[in-house]
């Protein structure tokens, strides 16, 4: 159905029907000038904002709307996690090129729906209206925590432990393996079409007959890259175990970038090892066959959506003891410079190397 | 210079360099992974969102980036008002095409940044991004009011009188003009450029010669289309002479559109009075040029971010004092339907056809 068909409130009221609202404090979802949000009794309000547009951020030959619904959504609620905070709702801007049907965008819309469903979060409102060329996406997530519990990047202190959830670089792999399967892909096109021309058959059967690129054995990492999870695990975890980190932020943008970013807002500096970088098996194969450093990809990725943090030394038993939490250095004096171990005990200065959507 | 020369965080170090906040409740504004507010002392939380597109709802061939900026912050300031509630914080999120220099995007922000002092806005977290092509800004509004201030669209019941701010239908006329100027502009560039190489003489030469269009007089309607000021002042009137409005919205889409979502949230019909829609001299003027019906410009005509809300009828005579507020009909039980009564007493159904970005 084209959406010309049904007009933005047509498509706003297809959107948003039976959407139910899992928080109390949702007093007013869709279809005022505003949601409205009643305070909780001891809460901050923390807020966050990502803009993702087709092109640069995703790429829509390989990302179905779906998966790029969900994770529109969990990369805001990442956000929301790394200030160790609850996140209750989103708002939702889509601006949609001509060639979207109705359907197209209930997809999108179905995986953002998902991604709040896992995390109890409320849709309640935004904005659907059209661009002269791709999709661009904006999410806005609104989250509480008491006001002890909010952790900021600049509360690192020297001898605390730095910590990573999960494992780094599997997003990144995953990226690798479909740009790659897409220049594959790109060129059979070429070929099937050069041959149906030259034999006389017909271009779109040559075009069908070509085969899904295999991934067996590599689902992790595109589910890495199509389908990152916010931690709302690690912040329960963390919370349960009776620790509040002393920094905290989500790794977007790669290892290397986040830690130098903590490390600045707390005037500090840091040690961390190679060796203790959390890696997957499939990411450290997948990295030897595209024949790249897996520890540069751990470093400069990006993301994987995990959280990064400072817990106070005393901590370091009870943080050892957390399923998925791993130890990967420890806070310095700021005159002892920003270093990375090697496995072979060398000692370079930590650089950022992560992606920068405005550089070049 | 270029941007990528700074990168995406050294632009936003230079674009909210000495941000200072004016509200006691940012806690936290740009620079970690959230912005934090505190809550206030009895006041619930309203929070909309806008999304522009260019070449969809800006064409920058005349709209200086300033004003962009400055017309992005108004419309979701109006939003807020619209709910007779106070604007706090907005995020601000930005995608850039590769033509856009720092100097542009400073522009753009210094416009947003005269509308939040304006209005006692503080910025506290975005984005800044790139994109394949156009300019493409999303801004998020935080707001507060008192549990009983806020005002809903659903609120209004029979014999409530209609009431608009200002006037309406002079963006609609600024509009006009700005686009016909551009296709007058077209034209003596393309003559420009034939005659230029019909004599052998410079081109550029030729177009720098094209005198600027000649604005005298219209003054009002291009600010009303490319500067529009949220109506702060008539929410603060309102509180003032101890009145809540039973229903509220802005004016963005036009007035028929918006009175039938009221009646439509409300459950009631209305009567409004043709004659008694506000029109300023200069619209009338200029729609009379453009050979169209002035009322028809003012009912549908939309972006004139004037408030639009019901009253009881015993707030006739306080209403009918405050300055710059106008009855305009009142509302019916639902069965009477929506009616419209025209100079010379003949009454239509009110339609609304009003500006919708998906259609067509």
């Amino acid at each position: 159905m084209e959406i010309s068909e049904l007009g933005e409130f047509g498509l706003i009221k297809r959107l948003t029907k039976d959407l139910e609202h899992k928080n109390t404090s949702t007093l007013k979802g869709v279809g005022d000038d505003c949601a409205v949000i009643a305070p909780e009794e001891g809460m901050q309000t923390v807020i966050t904002t990502d803009m993702l547009m087709e092109g640069v951020h995703f790429d829509l030959t390989y990302m179905p709307l779906k998966h790029l619904g969900y994770k529109a959504v969990m990369v805001n609620l990442s956000d929301i996690y790394a200030m160790n905070a609850i996140p209750r709702q989103i708002t939702v801007s889509i601006a949609l090129g001509k060639r979207f049907q109705v359907e197209d965008i209930e997809e999108l819309y179905n995986g953002m729906r998902l991604a709040c469903d896992a995390h109890d979060v409320d849709i309640v409102g935004g904005d659907t209206t059209s661009s002269m060329t791709g999709l661009a996406i904006s999410i806005t997530a609104i989250g509480v925590a008491p006001k002890d519990a909010i952790t900021y990047r600049n509360g690192a202190r020297e001898t605390d432990l730095i910590c990573v959830s999960g494992n780094l670089g599997a997003a990144y792999m995953g990226l690798q393996l479909l740009e790659r399967e897409k220049a594959v892909y790109r060129q059979m096109v070429r070929n099937a079409e050069d041959e149906a021309r030259a034999n006389g058959t017909n271009i779109e059967d040559a075009i069908n007959a070509i085969p899904q690129p295999d991934f067996a054995g590599r689902e992790y990492l595109l589910e890495r890259q199509m389908r990152p999870e916010a931690r709302k695990d690690i912040v329960q975890r963390l919370k349960e175990a009776g620790i509040k980190p002393t920094s905290m932020m989500d790794i977007s943008d790669g290892l290397s970038s986040e830690l130098l970013h903590i490390c600045h807002e707390s005037k500090c500096g840091c040690r961390i090892y190679e060796e203790r970088i959390p890696i997957d098996y499939q990411t450290a194969v997948t990295a030897e066959e595209f024949n790249l450093n897996v520890s540069t990809c751990a470093l400069n990725g990006g993301e994987d959506y995990e959280l990064l943090f400072t817990v106070p030394l005393t901590a370091n038993d009870i943080v050892s003891g957390i399923d998925d939490i791993k130890v990967i250095g420890y806070i310095t004096q700021e005159s002892l410079g920003k270093a990375l171990i090697t496995r072979d005990g060398q000692e370079f200065e930590l650089k950022a190397q992560g992606w920068n959507p405005l550089k070049g």
